[in-house]
């Protein structure tokens, strides 16, 4: 169906797995792997419950089907939050050479659910590449998906070092970083970073339903950030939140008792105590905004530089170009559109040494300077 | 390779104001209306209770300093909101032939206050620009501040539709489009679009603090979304929630019951009704996220192409100038970095018609396509 992407850097020619590989699980993430994993050369056999899935994924090129004597170094469990640790179990029974690994985004509930069963976890070590929100199935996959995203491998006492390391490999010959975590680490910070935000999203954008018609005209940038991951699809989610409620439910618990505390202010926004309680809710929130890490892991902050363009792909492409040509590294841009003007506003982040430079020399160029601050 | 930039419209020599113009607060807005009118030919007046403000605004070109004889037909109140019906009350009284204005985010509070207080409010209406989330203070005042933006002008019975015209003419001068809204109308509008999700992401960045250090590495384009308007200013929306507290109440405490019904699932995720209150959360949050209108005003939806590219303003620049040269409109532009990786991953947005073409064209020239969908 597509031809092979060009190179998008020096190609990894020695991989690291040896395979062959066996992927449980013919989805989005496990066809993606299957289609990264075949570019290496490596060969992959592919295993669904649904003959329908499997034979898509086969036809897209992910992989191959099972053969009797198939005797694969490592298994990739890819199926739904509530299966994992089931399939994990059978696996690492069929194949008692494998190393089994699983992709799912909770990582505590299946191992302790693996030591309980008697599963041989020391061939066992889950993992979860921090990538793939697009719709799901194997049409869906791409070689590409988890080129630079983090890919956390949740270790623990039972496996061997050398024993993990294959699983090292894969995150690798797919173009992932490597994160070493500790489940019970890996589930809390997943709960702060991916699954509270998530339902906060949702909380948000379930009240939108009841807004008067004419107020979403109003809507600009900010509750559009706030929302978008609002639209994830409920079936995947309600079984991550599910098998992470133990670390999401603190987080949303101290959430709530804030909010009952900036309720109680509404009630009486110039009563005692009011304005500095609604005044420091903000500034908190303004010390934990800043705890995100920026490009590239830096905690740095940048200036933004806000330019107004026509609303056309060659604009936005000749200021990008320009910005390149005067030697400024572009850090992050953001695109923002005005209901009903054919204006786009280019909001460009550089470090703040070089703000100045960067609007003296856009407007020296005839660009139009919105804002500009550092 | 660069070319200037083209003009983004014809430019509208027939200004509707006649001027002279007395802008009241020499702050972002006010300074950024002085620079607007003045490009106009606008006679402006500033004035602000800091000298040093005033100073300031003044050498930037926003305006000039009040005259004994100054007889404005417009005064446009661009001050904090708590003392904004303090000042407009004191305007209407010092310049009985002017129509007087605000600017402030909450509209029904002045104007039942200037009721109260006996002010002639037939030459009073309260309006909105939603613009200017931007640092404060007049240097960092623009000219094209408004451009494109909503304006709304919250109406009443008390001024004729006559002299309510020369705040349509301001909006209109200084490039913003015109949304006439109740007063009442406008207040419930912004609690929902912008008030709640301020305190919505404020909440949530505020939990951030208490996040282990590791967990913030992995942290995607979710939560930055999700948090990113947190980084406001405590003191001008401490000012802005007290005064709508009335409409935001109503909002946030829907939005606690929801979180408790969340909260008692979390509980035990998986008893009776657990996971259907999960799903039927995340699914009424679909809903009310759809409803967002989309680009200029529609409620399209578009479809996404997903593009690796290096991580260098160039690159991007001729993806976006391929873009344009094929033909196809982009409606919106999201980049996403990878931590620790030199790879940018660019998300456009296109009409669902033309992305099988972008995504066939793009592969043609050897763009790497991480994911396509509609």
């Amino acid at each position: 169906m597509t031809d092979a992407p060009a190179p998008l850097a020096e190609p990894d020619i020695d991989r690291r797995l040896r395979g062959p590989v066996r992927v449980v699980g013919a989805g989005l993430l496990g066809a993606s792997i299957g289609l990264a994993l075949r570019e290496k050369g490596v060969d992959v056999v592919l295993d669904d419950v649904s003959p329908a899935a499997l034979a898509l994924a086969v036809d897209y090129g992910a992989g191959r089907r099972p053969e009797d004597g198939d005797d694969p170094e490592l298994i990739v469990v890819a199926v739904p939050p509530d299966v994992v640790a089931t399939v994990v179990e059978r696996e690492l029974a069929a194949f008692p050479r494998a190393v089994v690994t699983d992709v799912a985004s909770v990582k505590t509930g299946p191992l302790e659910r693996l030591q309980a069963s008697g599963a041989d976890v020391s061939r066992y070590i889950g993992s979860h590449p921090m990538a793939g929100r697009e719709r799901s199935g194997p049409t869906a996959a791409r070689a590409d998906l988890f080129v630079g995203r983090p890919w956390v491998i949740a270790g623990h006492d039972a496996i061997s070092y050398q024993r993990a390391a294959v699983v090292e490999d894969l995150a690798l010959d797919v173009g992932a970083t490597v994160v070493p975590m500790e489940p019970d680490s890996h589930d809390l910070a997943v709960a702060y970073v991916s699954h509270a935000p998530q339902l906060v999203s949702t909380l948000m954008a379930a009240r939108l339903q009841e807004a008067p018609d004419g107020s979403l005209g109003l809507a600009g940038g900010g509750v559009r950030d706030v929302t978008r991951i609002a639209a994830s699809d409920p079936g995947l989610w309600v079984q991550i939140i599910g098998a992470n409620a133990a670390n999401i439910r603190p987080v949303l618990t101290d959430l709530r008792d804030d909010l009952d505390r900036v309720l109680a202010a509404l009630e009486d926004p110039d009563g005692q105590g009011s304005p500095r309680t609604i005044a420091e809710t903000i500034a908190a929130g303004n010390r934990g905004v800043e705890r995100l890490p920026g490009k590239h892991g830096t905690t740095k902050r940048f200036a933004q530089v806000v330019v107004l363009v026509d609303d056309t792909p060659g604009q936005i492409a000749a200021l990008l170009q320009f910005i390149g040509e005067i030697g400024i590294n572009l850090e992050d841009m953001r695109l923002e559109h005005s209901p009903g003007a054919p204006i786009g506003i280019v909001e460009v982040s550089v470090v703040p040494e070089q703000e100045q430079r960067l609007v003296e020399e856009l407007e020296g160029r005839g660009w139009r300077i919105a804002a500009a601050w550092a």
